[in-house]
């Protein structure tokens, strides 16, 4: 099996659709970001890779709260155009038809509609290069009671989806469950 | 619709699944991850957290690099594994019968059979509590020549998967494309 070397590239898969929220002055704002991840167990706490120039980032600097909204597939335009316009420009709220509430924090605007909000407090802004890498600690995370089965979370009812870029740019939803996790590897301990 | 709190959790979907790769003294050894995304655009660069204790972990603070290999789903028993075992105690590359290979760093160890591999050196270490954010610059990336589609990695051959713990812990496939992205939120712009 050959490889090819492309040069540096920002590739992994899978990449989350996260939507990233601040208040801009008093308005509430918010921006679709594909580079994130957790960042730490205990405390909890989250990464997003933010454009220095984006309006957001402004309102994340003013304040020092964000929050994360997973959008579920039934919002998909709404979180696309929140990746295509700008906070600068035009009211994404409205454009949206958002409902936004506000938690403990009181600053940091959450979508009602997303089915899973992360309300987050700045740890640590680094500067990177193109792109400041916003860690939060997680304070408190909201899921719409529609979404859980049994108390719990239940990604079939959240339904979430990825970002692609290869072959093209596009969003997909999650497919088949292809094994349980901390156990189909255990086959493999028989070789040790 | 009604939202419960859960209290601070680290929450979001979806995440990675990624075979993180150190040199632990001469010894090639992957864990698996499912904490990280990118961090930064120019110049690439990635964030994986860590736990302190990891044995990995040591490998990357002696070395200062690191690789990020991308599995596909054929590779989940090896994958799992990865996440199961304990390179102080195992040889996982021996286990997991992976063919490994070195880039420009030298001393970043990636796996073959991955279809894509990024070559990184360590640029920020955050303590962040119960795990390290490990930020590193991409400084190569490897994609199989059988994942490629005229000259471009295709997601469709790469076939990635997904990590998922709501509402059980589970790896699952990417399912279909949903929607076109910079696009499909365009037909919002008459409600502006």
């Amino acid at each position: 099996m050959g490889k090819v070397r492309l040069g540096p590239q920002t590739l992994i898969y899978p990449m989350p659709v996260l939507l990233i929220g601040a208040n801009v002055g008093d308005k509430p704002n918010f921006m679709a970001a594909a580079w994130g991840g957790i960042a730490n167990g205990e405390p909890p706490m989250i990464s997003v890779a933010i454009q220095h120039h984006r309006y957001t980032h402004r309102g994340i600097k003013q304040n020092l709260t964000f929050s994360v909204n997973v959008p579920s597939i039934d919002l998909v335009k709404e979180a696309d155009y929140c990746g295509i316009a700008s906070g600068s420009k035009v009211n994404k709220v409205e454009v949206c038809r958002f409902t936004v509430f506000y938690g403990k924090l009181g600053n940091a605007p959450l979508i009602e509609q997303c089915p899973v909000n992360l309300e987050c407090k700045v740890m640590h802004i680094l500067d990177l290069g193109s792109h400041a890498l916003v860690v939060g600690r997680i304070e408190e995370t909201y899921v719409s009671e529609s979404c859980l089965t049994d108390g719990k979370p239940d990604v079939n009812k959240i339904k979430p989806f990825i970002y692609t870029e290869d072959p093209a740019i596009h969003y997909q939803a999650f497919g088949e469950v292809i094994a349980k996790a901390f156990s189909v590897g255990k086959e493999l301990k028989v070789r040790q």
